[in-house]
């Protein structure tokens, strides 16, 4: 399954986010993200949080069903949708806009809740430069010959072995920090496998590409 | 040693970066940051980088000692001017501005950068609505009653303890993720302390409030 979640921060640029919701089979609001689908002109399939930030008059105008209440505050917007997503289907792709913002909290908090989520589903953050990867010990993605990918490990990551990357790593052993930065495609597709830990993914987009999923 | 180090990035608002620039002893431009003293009207101490983006006629203003050339590949502009800093002063205390915009690989290129020093100096990275402490297994700061604070482990960190935090750790071990988001000063200091692993704390600053070393 194909889902969308919409955060309440920055989206990327209109033909870009329109890229990735044409492909969508399902549009998730993740709290106040259901107000941006909205206004936006697109439907809300579910809408899942605690409802803080989400006005009563959007609520009622979707079918009971698609209202998935959480209270939970142990988890941020991004893993209550990401929880919903995973336990009503199975292993889903997710792509995740309105990561960004100017709060840095926000950003790591959204990294750290989707690294929680990659042994159950495939997950991409789609920012107006960049597509970030979050996947479990194997990873694949087409991407342009000559577009700037970098590995960064959050904790040590074992035994990673990469195929179409020009600095090519053959089962070593990267550490938080020591970052495979600015690699660059040589062909694709790509291929990043590793043994363990969490390993995250940023490929740069090129001017104009869009989103395939 | 009192060091700021301007990345070029977003920098906070005027004021709050002034309540910084007061206290620095040192003001560092890594790579394109020095052009933002500049503009800022302030003094360049320093500037460290491969000068990719800084002016001939900037670096030939300056005293050929405060240009420190590094044209190194493996590391950011953050990781030259953090490994100057280091080299030259023992456990300094960095501050770090510019750090955020709308790049996700920037921003934990820049927590990955300043997690690696961490325990050779005490790193903020200070922002319009936070600051971000990188600190090695004790941290120790002053905030209002009420402000929130959150501790991001990047991978699993043992043995957690604070003192001054409405929910109290008392040598748990947190692991990726299982983030103690959104905790609440009750008395300050606080004080965090914990046994291994890299623990990124996040303080959110209130409505006005200056930064003070």
């Amino acid at each position: 399954m194909r889902v969308l979640i919409m955060l309440n921060g920055q989206p990327p640029r209109r033909e870009l986010l329109e890229s990735v919701v044409a492909g969508a089979e399902v549009l998730i609001g993740a709290d106040a993200g259901a107000v941006r689908l909205r206004e936006a002109g697109w439907r809300i399939d579910y809408v899942v949080g605690d409802f803080d930030s989400v006005p009563a008059e959007l609520l009622q105008s979707l079918p009971a069903e698609s209202v998935v209440h959480d209270p939970g505050q142990d988890d941020t917007d991004l893993e209550k949708a990401l929880r919903f997503a995973v336990t009503r289907w199975s292993r889903p792709q997710v792509v995740v806009v309105g990561t960004t913002g100017d709060r840095i909290d926000h950003v790591l908090g959204n990294v750290c809740g989707a690294v929680r989520y990659a042994d159950k589903a495939f997950i991409r953050f789609v920012e107006d430069h960049s597509i970030t990867y979050f996947a479990h010990r194997q990873l694949r993605f087409d991407a342009p010959v000559g577009a700037t990918v970098s590995l960064l490990p959050l904790g040590e990551v074992e035994g990673i072995r990469t195929e179409g990357l020009k600095w090519a790593l053959h089962g070593e052993t990267l550490a938080l920090g020591t970052r495979g930065v600015s690699n660059v495609v040589e062909r694709s597709p790509v291929v990043i496998e590793w043994r363990s830990g969490h390993l995250v993914v940023v490929r740069l987009l090129g001017e104009g590409e869009m989103f395939t999923w």
